[in-house]
């Protein structure tokens, strides 16, 4: 229990193996379907969790910002998605990212491409972001300024115009496998307008990502390029919706026991929304929880014990309701593990890693920038 | 301009001068009342802000971590309370802190006092948790253990039993000043009962804390110490409580606007639950927001805009609606402010502070242990 001994505090513990098996799945899916496999790194956040994919054979990546994009080009990637709206106040970097590495960027107005355009001396790749109904970012079929941007696109000269670029975010709202489907075919019918229209452009990419809809869909056509991201580590919410088994998720959380309330069934943690974010979801049974309970082991973690979650999180303490099995057997001073609702927010949040075998793994810090 | 041409990236502003205004504003109420005043460092974090309060001749702090106390206590905080349940797994640390410091613990079980007589040289001061009506942690009026834990503390050597520590974290759950003025009475009723009955300890310190009753309850009594820290910034969950006006909140977020959609009236930051933390509340109207806007000035903020909000973050995202007049004035790269709807977890995410003078300040950071 050496791995076990050494933890006194709230602790992310990552299982190697179950995040290479989630890896595999995802690349196999790509290579079926003849995609290009550009994993989003913004879940793991992690220079050694992305050595991981290389050793993989994966050798592109999607990152969420310019910050992420430079600590991993740091660790020797090469061919970098930022796949958030490009900032302009950040062209400095971009400037230096793109003497350095193959960077593609996203946008989605002309003032973003002007900063560009009259800023860049390296090529950067640039990809158009379409909004198939997540309505987060993106221009929508009918929006007027898409024409005006791929014009302006087509006839740089150091933007190279890759495609376009979608999140059906708006899967990770649905209930089922069927309705998850059905915003995958959305995506599909308003992705078949832009091919016609644009049909004479040779080359185009059409890349899509979210983990919902490619861990539920099987074939997957009509888009060349795999972006999802969270499937390396899922979560509580993936399982919920279908798209991975509980023994999938490949973090979780260890917490020391502080304190006992068997008159209400709780049990106190030391584990917080400063450890775990304050992310939350409905169960099946429609209750609010912000994790789930798993007995730790000597190599990882176990099965989630029934009827116990986390039901409330302040700062610094977590209020887990159980069962009086649970309630009778786990002792002040134990340490339990948790299950996260949303990984890439605990990821985000703790900072690093702890693999089973004792070896602590860094992530990138937004504080460093 | 200079400290706003600085910025490209989201940006935690600082507000010294509102900070010292609610410093000193809780200060002369704790003076008023004859209390101790021992303000929690959860909210701020950072030895910078800390001496802020030195400099104003506060000498005793509370802390949510041992680690934190640690990071306090090598900027020379001498006197320190760890309001949290003592984590048995952390007795080493325990026993550092308490050869350097006056260390102050918070016991609720038996195993906790047994873990720390056995284990330490030093003396360190001990408050039992009391529960009044939150329901947390803590013990309350009719558990039998409270009797236990007063003897076993009162019998021992290295064990000062200081007193008890009371969070009436219900405060937070009300909906007018007047139902936080109850939550109050309901502490002070309960404690009473303590009071009666361990009348025969003399020099016993009944601690309380929270920043809503703190800032709406002008005359403290029955209590002898004040540990509220949210109000060091406040934000907009305690303005809605009616525990601050919106000109008292002392941070901002300074975030880049990087997309307009102007025909859902929206307007998308880079900005998401990776910087302000995914906490929200109800506004007025009940809708769901996760912060104001502001514009930013040469010299801080000015007053929020009508009827605009941040709607939703995601990871590095943060979706605005807008008023038409807004929408038409903010361009591609501007710079826009955000007064965050929970100070303490904005804090934490970004990890620290540009001061209006462009000094940055560091934080406590929990991946350093």
């Amino acid at each position: 229990m050496s791995l076990l001994q050494n933890i006194t505090r709230p602790t992310l513990l990552i299982d190697q193996s179950k995040a290479e098996n989630n890896i595999r799945l995802m690349q196999e899916k790509a290579r079926a379907n003849n995609m290009i496999f550009r994993p989003h790194f913004k879940t793991h956040q992690s220079v050694k969790v992305g050595r991981w994919f290389r050793e993989m054979g994966v050798s592109a990546c999607t990152v969420s910002s310019l910050g992420m994009a430079a600590y991993f080009a740091k660790d020797g990637w090469q061919d970098i998605t930022v796949a958030f709206p490009f900032n302009i106040l950040e062209i400095e970097l971009v400037k230096t990212l793109a003497s350095k590495i193959h960077l593609n960027l996203v946008v989605e107005n002309l003032e973003a491409i002007e900063v560009l355009e009259s800023a860049l001396a390296h090529k950067v790749g640039v990809f158009v972001k379409y909004d198939t109904g997540y309505h987060r970012t993106g221009l929508q079929w009918h929006d007027g300024n898409l024409n005006k941007l791929i014009q302006r696109l087509e006839s740089s000269g150091t933007l190279h115009f890759k495609g376009f670029l979608i999140h059906a975010g708006h899967s990770y709202h649905q209930s089922s496998k069927k309705d998850i489907k059905n915003v995958y075919l959305q995506a599909i019918a308003e992705t078949a307008k832009l091919k016609e229209k644009y049909s004479h452009l040779k080359g185009i990419i059409y890349s899509y990502g979210d983990t919902p809809s490619c861990s539920i869909v099987e074939k997957i056509t009509e888009f060349q390029e795999l972006r999802a991201g969270n499937f390396v580590f899922y979560d509580l919410v993936q399982q919920h919706l279908g798209a991975c088994k509980e023994e999938d998720i490949a973090i979780a959380m260890a917490c020391p026991v502080v304190a006992k309330h068997p008159e209400r069934n709780e049990i106190v943690i030391y584990g917080g929304s400063v450890h775990f974010s304050k992310d939350s979801m409905q169960d099946i049974e429609g209750k609010t929880i912000f994790g789930k309970v798993v007995p730790l082991l000597n190599n990882g973690w176990g099965k989630s014990y029934r009827d116990c979650y986390i039901k409330s999180l302040s700062q610094e303490h977590g209020i887990l309701k159980v069962t009086d099995a649970v309630m009778e057997h786990v002792k002040i001073g134990d340490l339990l593990g948790f299950l996260p609702v949303h990984s890439c927010l605990t990821a985000d949040k703790m900072g690093k890693y702890l693999c089973l075998n004792g070896e602590e793994m860094e992530m990138f810090d937004y504080k460093s920038l």
